[in-house]
């Protein structure tokens, strides 16, 4: 029997995500993270900090996959409210932590900072909860049941994922290989490209093409799939439609 | 009667992007695009090429939202799927838009390329819907009730946005001021931004930390009001917060 597809969604938590001022980049670390693990991210949404969306995406977003990533709204300012909004979608009481306030106490004391009331905040976790680690700046994440609680800030949201790995059981690990053919127009091949995916189900095709000037345009052809040997056959198929139209095929190393 | 709150969500359409493949860059220069028209974007989703998904979340968000923006799924290949799943969810048939077919006609034309089966695709649209240019490649986008469906490669999106604007009804244009604090930390202030926020009903105030180095480190606090008469008291105390536990405020401008 082949390995099950494991699947992960990723709520991104912060109304600067969506008013643009910050651009995200923990969906494609959290996915590339997963990948050789044998997660695949199959949803992300993203929510305004306002707790009733939080709850709601997130019940909805934990019944519907194996695993749940959430990033942001953990830190120590009353817009930080992902802890209270998680216990509510577990329906779990939330209180201060004994070892998370430790890992706070800790931290400040050897930096001689303060543990203000609003540092103390990012103790507070649901219960039933475990702490993840953070190697970057003291105040730990938390896994409840299929959800883990990341940090926003990117630096410290990567450094958490390492206390994450361990705890995963993945499926079949979806592997994916790029061919990029300069100078070619995704027109040319749609075709060719439709009746290649039709011969394959169990190789997914993807076309992507770039345009980064007049003369530095492409299209760079995706396969993924969790069998090696059939993905080697895909690519190579692949490779020969680019030269049965002119192009010059380019096995190119690529993640995602 | 102050105007109403016009919300927008966003529907990213594409594997690429799950996979981590590709850095989104759509739905910031979207929201970026749509605020000073009185539009915000109160929800995001990314899902992949799958049809069901598809019209799963366009059929929940355009029901939750004045507006909804899809980019990517467009082109000419294979796993171009959102015209076919705009239709399902409006339970529209779809059909060779004609005045479509006339601009791809008349592009590849003029360029001495053919218009190929795979690209001929990219005329369909749902019944009812109004055509979006695009004054990039062509291929154009469409409207549909309040669901705009725009192109995934992001210099044509922006180029299609020309064509929406004058479509859209705003509301409330909500602004913001923001305000830095180098060598601040978020626990040093997050008491005092509480309970300055408890005493604004009509302003919502967000923390930021970035942390870029040992020494390059600080806390960006940004006001976000439809009254700006309201904004501007708020970021004054914002100054003077910063300033009371030994800060210095610089005033910043940053869109979002």
């Amino acid at each position: 029997m082949p390995p099950r597809r494991v699947t992960a969604a990723v709520l991104l938590i912060g109304d600067e995500i969506l008013s643009g001022r910050t651009q995200d980049a923990n969906l494609a670390a959290i996915s590339r993270y997963l990948a050789p693990l044998g997660v695949q991210v199959a949803e992300a949404r993203v929510v305004p900090d306002v707790h009733e969306r939080i709850v709601e995406a997130l019940s909805s977003l934990k019944a519907g996959h194996d695993y749940v990533f959430t990033t942001g709204g953990i830190g120590p300012t009353h817009d930080d409210i992902t802890a209270d909004a998680v216990a509510a979608a577990f329906k779990a009481p939330i209180a201060e932590n004994p070892d998370a306030l430790e890992i706070l106490r800790s931290r400040y004391v050897s930096r001689g900072e303060a543990l203000t009331e609003a540092r103390r905040r990012m103790a507070r976790t649901p219960k039933g909860a475990s702490l993840i680690r953070n190697p970057v700046s003291g105040a730990p994440g938390f896994q409840i049941g299929n959800v883990f609680v990341l940090a926003g800030v990117p630096g410290i949201m990567r450094g958490m994922l390492e206390d994450v790995g361990h705890r995963i059981e993945g499926g079949a690990v979806v592997a994916s290989r790029s061919v990029r053919a300069n100078g070619l127009r995704e027109g040319d091949i749609g075709g060719d490209l439709a009746t290649l995916q039709a011969g394959f189900d169990d190789v997914s095709l993807g076309s992507y093409p770039f345009f980064r000037g007049p003369d530095d345009f492409g299209v760079v052809l995706v396969a993924r799939s969790a069998d090696a040997g059939r993905l080697a056959v895909a690519a190579e198929a692949l490779a020969a439609l680019i030269r049965d139209v002119g192009g010059d095929p380019e096995m190119i190393d690529e993640a995602g």
